[in-house]
């Protein structure tokens, strides 16, 4: 078992830019500290370089099937007659089928540390969510979940389930703050956006006691808790990988998955020949087409700016089955290793994404997430390219609950 | 890993009772060893103690994640404040949800050596479906499917997966085949059942070249691919079960799990206070309500009758959630087990196995499918009842693609 988390930040080439408040308005880190619970706010800034993991999640990630299993696609190379060994992470068969329960064991077990009794969040597609309603499950404490509204009314399964772990789920715009009611009145019909779901959910937070708020990507410390992933693969792995590659909507699964090996490298403890390849979609392509430049985190600008790789906070994506790589930027420490060339990166469309899904799923026998489809898209490039030499990507979720994303490459 | 499948009609108190011919019309076992893999044919009669799985089977076993983990559920004791140790097998961690696929894989690979480039089947709810669909696309053979038509309608999400593994699924009544067209022509708006979708297949598969039928339970080579479970558990188990305990459709899942510890209790290898528990639906109560009788296994008695717990092969359950579970009989080497006493049996009914459910989903971050609930229901029970102890059970599904049953039981 993994006992502590990897912070990249001990060994950058060079420190990362902390976080900022704008130049006018109220302090947005001065909010943060007060919503986020403390240990997170430590861990954010920390620069040690081994962050340990408290003995009850050690135990909780024990429960819900760490580690998990790294499996090679003899199928898949097979399929697309490469020479190079696929390896993947199977972070899918996680409960929840996502990496995000990872962390969200972790920010729900600080904030109970915090004496929380529930912890407010937002969540767009609902994968975030639904691990958050896992954890608070688990833990024993309730989670009050800000959904937005258009996902809300079309991912029926994610907020039944949600439900059925105990979360309390509202569709936002809601009538439960005061930023909710405001964009209603203005608005009735508001499909929702996740800015606005995040807003409603630091208010909610902020207006009550014992709440606390807790943030599903981004965040520093969201992408510490993920290195569990690599830390493991780096265990499993029968050799050096020459290509690692995973896909991008804020950073933490493809971070979590390659901080721990390119900590190795910046550290000279080999990988000396591993590149790095983050994945994203067309329709949130920050790290190909975007801007390295301060900018707000959440589309509203309630929490303070990051340096990163932007589209702009008020970008808005066209809708994609991907739903979780629409996001206009990418975290910190990620967006600083893409800036000086330790991370390559690529987009890709959803058809040709979707296609490499398929493909995956009749070799592998497992139906990945759309998300994590993009991955698969490069792997199946890159492979065929290569002659020879060892893979390693993150298969981050699975997809039996995206069949929306199936049915329409399948059946058009 | 596990390089046998042990075959408990070795080790029987009294032979078992083979299948029979009806006294009029054509021979249904003649039939049947036409129709299947020549390989089944005699895995269904031997009376070989282990028969060895083929080396590219146990290849497959690893490729879909065998052996599955064996999990303690210390949150469902804590849950419900037990003494007792409870421990579960996770067949849901395989591709396609369920413990299915481990006779697929073998079934199919069979079929291939026979030089088929199809194999045929029925399927209800569409779990069955689902694991031939995955298997056929891993050893690279076309899958047709006939499935139920209210089934086909309401089930969606398992249509489209099989298609995304390349099977080839209709409703059934269908009109590819004579029987299928004969029932359209009486009542056009026929909902389907497994009895013509059973006799549906096995036409379909009599009447082309290269295809070959296969089953999804009660006959007794099914049950025998599905020991790898018990085995595994056997070597992954700390200490001997008191208790173990399956839920019952045909009984593929139960007995997997259960006869290699019964078969160690019958040969003296240990196991002596070790209890049998198989859980069966209110809908379907064969085992605590049928008679042990010779009985068609299919509706429409196109295949040899066997001995079994039996409703009467023109039994109609009512609908309910778990779907797996509406099945008149139970397979032959189980029904003589309870016959004679070496298995419990009990019933229950939907709205109490779907609050276990909910329970274990709390406290155990699975959602279980509504079919291993009705284990978890007993085990429950069991475990405030035992003042310590240790309790083995099958979880053998997720329900990540039940999400009517839970809607119904959360918001009714």
């Amino acid at each position: 078992m993994i006992t502590s988390w990897y912070n990249i930040s001990a060994d950058l080439p060079r420190p990362l830019p902390p976080p900022m408040d704008p130049y006018e308005g109220d302090s947005r880190i001065a909010l943060l500290t007060r919503i986020l619970p403390s240990d997170l706010i430590d861990q954010e800034f920390t620069a040690e370089r081994y962050v340990p993991i408290p003995e009850k999640v050690q135990e909780l990630y024990e429960r819900i099937g760490r580690p998990t299993p790294l499996r090679r696609a003899r199928g898949l190379e097979r399929a697309i007659g490469t020479k190079a060994k696929i390896y993947y992470k199977f972070e899918g068969a996680l409960p929840g089928g996502s990496h995000k329960l990872n962390t969200a064991v972790a920010q729900v077990y600080y904030a109970s540390m915090d004496g929380a009794r529930e912890v407010v969040t937002e969540t767009g597609a609902g994968q975030w969510g639904l691990a958050v309603a896992i954890a608070s499950a688990l833990i024993g404490i309730n989670a009050k979940v800000f959904m937005t509204k258009n996902s809300y009314m079309n991912k029926k399964q994610r907020v039944l389930f949600m439900r059925v772990f105990g979360a309390d789920v509202s569709p936002s715009p809601s009538d439960l703050t005061e930023f909710g009611k405001k964009t209603l009145a203005k608005d009735p019909n508001h499909p929702g956006s996740l800015g606005v779901a995040i807003s409603e959910a630091i208010e909610y937070a902020v207006g009550g006691e014992g709440r606390k708020y807790i943030p599903g990507s981004v965040l520093e410390f969201v992408l510490l808790h993920q290195t569990v992933i690599g830390q493991e693969a780096m265990q499993q792995m029968p050799e050096e990988p020459d290509l690692v590659v995973g896909c991008v909507g804020g950073g933490s699964n493809f971070s979590g998955l390659s901080f721990p090996f390119i900590g190795a490298k910046l550290m000279g403890k080999g990988f000396e020949r591993t590149r790095f390849l983050a994945v994203e979609s067309n329709a949130a392509p920050k790290l190909t087409r975007g801007s390295y430049m301060y900018d707000y985190p959440d589309t509203a600008g309630t929490l303070p700016m990051i340096r990163m790789y932007t589209l702009g906070h008020d970008y808005v994506p066209p809708p994609i089955h991907a739903a979780g790589l629409r996001y206009h930027g990418a975290a910190p420490s990620l967006s600083l290793l893409v800036k000086d060339g330790y991370v390559e990166t690529r987009s890709y469309g959803q058809g040709e994404v979707m296609e490499a899904a398929r493909l995956f799923a009749k070799s592998e026998a497992i139906l990945p997430a759309p998300e994590s489809a993009h991955a698969i898209r490069a792997v199946i490039d890159e492979a065929k390219r290569m002659n020879g030499g060892t893979i390693l990507f993150n298969l981050s979720g699975h997809g039996l609950l995206d069949a929306d994303a199936y049915e329409r490459v399948l059946m058009p």
